[in-house]
């Protein structure tokens, strides 16, 4: 472990998987006078399956401390607290929390908007007419800025705010946690359609495309081969935004694939993008404006994996192929959830509260514990350490070619999408 | 029940929701020397979650008899058989079977196949070689199609071939059953699908359309409302291929939605199609073929939802608009499985050869017995009361406006998929 990863995080010891800008530490008060008032928890961003838990989490944790008095959620995050637009949680019982936990996306409603200075000074009124010393903001990289954006401001207007940053994200790219709240129901949604997909293919055969949520991060993508098993077991490849994508080498790729098997069943994130950095899905989009007639469109979610098909298409005239673009359904399906992924969205929302007990501000963090048994515990990191930044996958978890993932990003990604149904084939067949 | 109906089915008395052409009863084989062979069964059509249920219910019950012998699966259906390309299930454990019943898609392999005359005399060496007598073909109506075919053949080749026809469709457009196996565990698929979505669209507002499979009835598509438990739940409008598409009444009932709750989530089939029958998706194939420049193409899955989503922004250019295809996972999603499905599926197999034991041929159905508390037990008819014809949506589950479905057929659909989960908002938002 090297010392600033060290430096970087409280909690239990373990190293982040990249690197940070800044090792400043949370500010940590102790003996201070007490510290006492209500709170704001917010939801922001891309709901997620298990955001609901993390709420929960804040909510029962705050009760059980007397420092923190009333707990109100804010409709639609930033955009509630700025209209004053509250509900009293203090209302809502420990069943119907539960209950809520259990229901996908955001109960409090989500908001995507990051706040101009005048827009944060207009929100001091809230917190001052609502006597809120605690703010919860539950949200992904840009929810941290915003949480950032927050704490330098109560702290340029001496008010006294808490500020937390509680992470999720299916799209797992946020830095020094090991992962995101979020990610491992995405991921488990991701590794069943394609358990099933790889059947259906195996059973008519041909070429499918099966684009994945995730602009610049691949942990998604990557997920399709969690269900893997055989030798033959699809996806058989897998392109994602961390390796430039070439069109014509994606085509004989497929070609070779199908040449082998007699079919080949696809991975493709929505964020692949050529050496000039610009997505395939923003090209065509482009490009579809520019030839538009009457109600042609191509700028909808499902152009991408259509024009990788008529690639296909274009090379294999008489194949069959097929384009599926798994949208919304990968951060919503109601009933796929990770058990792990639950519990530990549920912990971040808990660890928030505990923390804000005794530091000033933070994100919480997943830190994995070292050995063979899977756990993960929370800790405290700076929000400026994770606020807009961006995490990647490391390249070790993608094959050379640039076109598969290795059994390294199993070990890693396993564990946090849970069990997955167990496909089998006729004996005869294996 | 009409006497027609009596007429047309064997077993427990229920008469079908939509009428038939022939009224002939299957030919019944009473007191006729033993007869006694090997068995083939095949999978055909596009596969299902719980296809190998019926499988395995063929395999298994078949054991059971000793007027069956070997019982021989035939890899890719008919195109198995005209090669010879058979595996022996006597090979296969009960255990091996029992998980491949859970497995998602066609263990043996699918095909889309009509046979020529020709191809059905074909055959007939492979039923000489392998000493075939008895066939369970499971499929949708074209899979029926073929078995009547072949059944034909038989009868003029005088060779002693029992053909049943095992029912499975996503669709649940086969006549005469009260519905079909495998629709059920779709439903829930598409079900739990915009319970997720609604709750993500709550978060988030926005107008989203999702576009569902089936290209003649609307059955999957309406499943989308059997999610729905509150007033302003989503769908909040419903269009299935059995009412004509209009696209300005589309887009007029879209923004009067919008403008009510500030958000619109919208189920479409992929069959919608105007007053002419083309449908919508057809038309706008045809239009990008006729553009096409380069690699744009919108043949593909993701077109209709991208031209529907381009109509309402057309007429609402700051409006969030969003769309998914659900594609392939509808019919193949792993760990989504209905149980009422999972067991009539594979009911339906061992019914079938049950009546083979007896019976010349048919086409094994479901009968749903009068009462509150929802069975189904199966019944035969015959094979060309099912061959070809498609059964669409009753009238009186789609209402008036022919933009929502009815409480009819949530009563009527809501067994068959089964358990969903509960979503539950918060108290201060009910």
């Amino acid at each position: 472990m090297s010392s600033s990863a060290k430096s970087r995080t409280r909690g239990t010891a373990r190293s982040s998987r990249s690197a940070a800008p800044r090792a400043a530490r949370p500010r940590l008060v102790v003996g201070a006078e007490r510290f006492t008032g209500n709170a704001i928890v917010g939801q922001s961003g891309g709901p997620t399956v298990v955001i609901n838990q993390s709420l929960v989490g804040v909510v029962l944790e705050a009760r059980r401390h007397k420092e923190i008095g009333k707990v109100f959620g804010a409709r639609h995050g930033v955009a509630g607290i700025l209209k004053d637009d509250l509900l009293d949680l203090s209302r809502e019982s420990a069943a119907q929390l539960e209950a809520v936990a259990l229901t996908p996306a955001a109960a409090l409603g989500s908001v995507r908007k990051k706040p101009t200075r005048d827009e944060c000074l207009a929100m001091f009124a809230t917190f001052r007419k609502r006597k809120v010393r605690f703010l919860f903001y539950i949200g992904g990289n840009d929810s941290a800025e915003t949480a950032n954006i927050l704490l330098e401001c109560a702290r340029e207007q001496q008010h006294p705010l808490r500020v937390f940053h509680v992470p999720k994200t299916i799209d797992n790219d946020l830095r020094v946690t090991d992962h995101c709240p979020g990610y491992g129901s995405a991921a488990k949604f991701v590794a069943q359609a394609f358990q099933g997909d790889d059947q259906d293919n195996r059973s008519l055969k041909g070429i499918k495309v099966n684009v994945i949520m995730g602009r610049h991060a691949g942990f998604l993508t990557a997920a399709a081969v969690l269900g893997r098993r055989l030798k033959d077991d699809g996806p058989h490849l897998v392109y994602v935004p961390e390796v430039v994508f070439d069109e014509q080498r994606f085509v004989a790729d497929v070609l070779a694939v199908n040449e082998r098997l007699g079919r080949c069943l696809i991975a493709v994130s929505e964020g692949v993008h050529g050496a000039d950095g610009v997505t395939i899905a923003e090209k065509i989009a482009a490009r579809a404006e520019r030839d538009a007639h009457g109600n042609v469109q191509l700028s909808g979610s499902g152009a991408l994996g259509d024009h990788l098909a008529g690639l296909i298409k274009a090379a294999l005239p008489k194949g069959r192929v097929r384009a599926d673009t798994f949208g919304y359904l990968q951060r919503s399906f109601a009933g796929c959830v990770s058990a792990t992924d639950a519990r530990e969205a549920r912990l971040v929302g808990q660890a928030a509260v505990r923390y804000a007990l005794k530091h000033d501000s933070g994100t919480v963090v997943l830190q994995r514990a070292k050995g063979r048994a899977y756990q993960c515990t929370a800790a405290l990191t700076e929000l400026s350490n994770v606020a807009k930044f961006t995490k990647t996958m490391e390249r070790a978890w993608i094959n050379a070619a640039g076109n598969d993932i290795t059994p390294a990003f199993v070990k890693y990604a396993a564990p946090l999408a849970g069990e997955l149904p167990r496909m089998t084939r006729l004996k005869g067949l294996r």
